[in-house]
């Protein structure tokens, strides 16, 4: 691979020697070799003055690849420096998916502007997509397409992309709509370029569509991108009238986006949309301390079964040498079964109608994982700790810990793997019934049952 | 959209009856209708027997995309009950990176069978492409790409396109060779379709052309795509000769496969490569059980330490029930930051030379946590656990208890973004660094502080 990231240093090196010795044309011939998204990932650690000269040199259409990938302050700084005309080039050359990105992101008086310079066609579309919620399908797509009729022939079709394709987000796939923009198919450049001239589109249609509605979630919509293959997907109104299209590298960046939620959840996090090192000190504080509160304060029951449980502590001090060792084991158990059960949700490879399989299945786990580390331990109890650290343990102290032990892990990974089930039941996010949570629930079992069994048979 | 899970069991019904009846006809119509991956989705929940009956009746090319989409279980069921011409047929409509992976899911013999039945060219392009280690670039192309030469015009290019297009995985990419096989330069169906007739191909193609070599890393394939926004990547050998190209629709796969390894790791597992409820229960327990093994004997450190401390342990009792809310919420905080350093390095936002800036970050977040938590933690001591709960909480006990947590914040919080980085920079994967094994590493600090204060404070 031509290493982008190894050179990075000595380019940013040169463009900032280029400038400085104002050698323009240099300049210009040095970003022309590069991609949009790597000149875009240099603007942001190069002087914030150079910019607005840097992004003049570029000629007009990588210019408006690159603004596409600028973060929103940037963006922001460009579109403030622009004159009229500038402003215009810019937007005329955009997607209209792009385009709708960065007006959500830009203050009202900027949004105004942009609108303004639009032409008028692109500014209802913009307007259009705009009142689709954040994070359905609508506000997803795009609106270029090409679309077909169905009695066309091949011939007809080629003359129509010829003509209509240069604005257009992609022309691989192309759309067969009816008088009343009905999607009746679909047809690839593929299929078109391969038929005869003569064959009309009707003939070489694809017309078992798949396709999503303008309010389907994001998320779904990124899953059926990754489901069937496809490299375009038409989005439709309730009376299946087509309305636009989204293409894959937008699923893309929705599968990340969504994945990152999904872990975020996962570590008692609220999500945050910006890159970790973008986000303020302050925003990162506030997507983390809701989950640890909530899950400190939580943590009361389980202080207060030690707590009643004192007078039997004291007689056996050692067992609360144990405490640690049995809440991370029960917690690590709980966080493999719930992990993997949130994950195959997300894939759709779980559904709550498995709930039973799973939950089967895991309880066979449990039970070779609780005997091999309550065995385990068991050894380690009477050959390492006892032996060689001196701790005070009998058989019977042993045989409390190893007991714990394989209850622990079975609670754990039942509770585990049952919960994110049950909160995807109840419309609640799986993601959320992760470590953090399963390990409080998990702790509270865990001593409950370690202080049970203590009392059995130890007889205190 | 077509929903076609809420579907599912209403086709199954329909499917099973009208196997019953003998009903092929109407078999065919239904399955026509359906979307390959559905179909083999459906073939998963239905009688085995019935598969290659059901599977006969579909036509040959979405047969074989059917086939692409079964388990291997499934595939090898099949092609054992293939006749020699039917396994040749499905063969001749497979793409050659699908042949591919069934073959390496394939055993010994079956695998011969296939060998001896593909055409002499794809054996030979079969043969070469298992050479390529599993996770590289190499392993994931196709062979099957349209190259023209840089002397053609627009006209012979389409030509070209329309003689050889039908076998190609994709023509809405094309790359531009010379007789060596050396890649000059990619261009696009859309250029060419929307170019003039006399242009020759080295006039419209695109230079500049980003490209892997055979034994790059997938997952840093997957990532070139989803940081282009391509539909295709050509793979070069040492020579910078053209080998094959990569489909955006492979990339995706991967994405989502190292995603579901990286989250497993971080959840103390060892990934496994098969859907949750495919994978045995022993299979299951072997992933999980090396890492509970080894984080149950390092909970060691952590009673050694509370039993040196058993004296001041018994002298102020209460101490102990507050041992699993400091521990669990280090281990939150430890969890969040890791988790979130994790997943910045794999998308490729945060870099090791990002270290001090992270810590930096870290260390500001940390104090605002731990502050917060402290205060809410005092308020919460004095008012419920000692007015209400009755348990015997001093000032200097509550003191005691807050310091700690806020100390235990702050190591939790630097630990956790530092060994993720720290792994990254000598090798070792960051995954590994998450909450189970920062948890164990923070319980440690964690007590040691506690204890600390406690003599310190309470004169122990």
């Amino acid at each position: 691979m031509v290493g982008f990231e190894e050179m990075r240093d000595e380019l940013l090196e040169r463009i900032e020697d280029l400038l400085k010795r104002k050698q323009y044309t240099a300049l210009r011939d040095l970003l022309a070799d590069l991609e949009p998204a790597d000149i875009a990932s240099l603007f942001e650690d190069l002087d914030e003055d150079s910019i607005p000269l840097l992004f003049r040199l570029l000629p007009k259409e990588p210019a408006a690849e690159v603004f596409v990938e600028l973060d929103p302050d940037a963006q922001e700084m460009l579109i403030r420096g622009f004159s009229n005309t500038e402003l215009k080039e810019v937007l005329d050359e955009l997607y209209l998916d792009d385009a709708v990105d960065i007006v959500e992101e830009m203050p009202a008086n900027v949004v105004k502007r942009i609108l303004k310079h639009a032409d008028p066609d692109t500014r209802k579309s913009i307007n259009e997509i705009l009142k689709y919620p954040d994070d359905s399908a609508g506000a997803l797509m795009t609106t270029e397409f090409v679309d077909l009729k169905r009695d066309m022939t091949v011939e007809d079709a080629l003359k129509r992309i010829r003509r209509t394709g240069t604005d257009k987000e992609t022309i691989n796939v192309c759309y067969v709509v009816d008088p009343a923009r009905k999607l009746l198919g679909i047809v690839s450049l593929r299929t078109i370029l391969l038929s005869d001239e003569d064959d009309t589109i009707d003939e070489i249609m694809e017309t078992h569509v798949i396709s999503v509605t303008t309010l389907e979630d994001k998320e779904d919509v990124a899953q059926t991108f990754s489901k069937y293959n496809f490299i375009a997907l038409p989005v439709v109104d309730k009376e299946d009238r087509l309305v636009g299209i989204i293409t894959v590298d937008d699923a893309i960046d929705v599968m990340e986006e969504e994945t990152t939620e999904d872990i975020e959840k996962m570590a008692a996090m609220l999500p945050t949309d910006k890159p970790y090192l973008k986000t303020s000190v302050f925003e990162t504080f506030k997507s983390r301390i809701p989950w640890l509160l909530l899950l400190m304060v939580s943590a009361t029951f389980t202080g207060q079964i030690i707590a009643r449980f004192e007078d039997a502590l004291s007689a056996f001090a050692i067992l609360t040498a144990y405490i640690p060792m049995l809440m991370d084991t029960g917690g690590n158990c709980g966080s493999q079964a719930s992990v993997t059960v949130i994950r195959g949700i997300s894939l759709d490879e779980i559904e709550f109608s498995d709930i039973f399989r799973v939950i089967w299945k895991e309880i066979r786990v449990a039970v070779i994982c609780g005997a091999t580390l309550a065995a385990a331990n068991f050894v380690k109890l009477m050959l390492v700790d006892k032996m060689i650290f001196g701790n005070p343990i009998t058989i019977t102290v042993a045989l409390v810990i190893c007991l714990t032990l394989v209850v622990t892990v079975f609670a754990a990974k039942v509770v585990g793997c049952t919960l994110p089930l049950l909160a995807k039941k109840i419309g609640f996010d799986p993601a959320v019934m992760a470590s953090p949570f399963i390990t409080t629930v998990v702790d509270a079992i865990s001593l409950m049952i370690y202080f049970n069994f203590a009392s059995l048979l130890l007889g205190i």
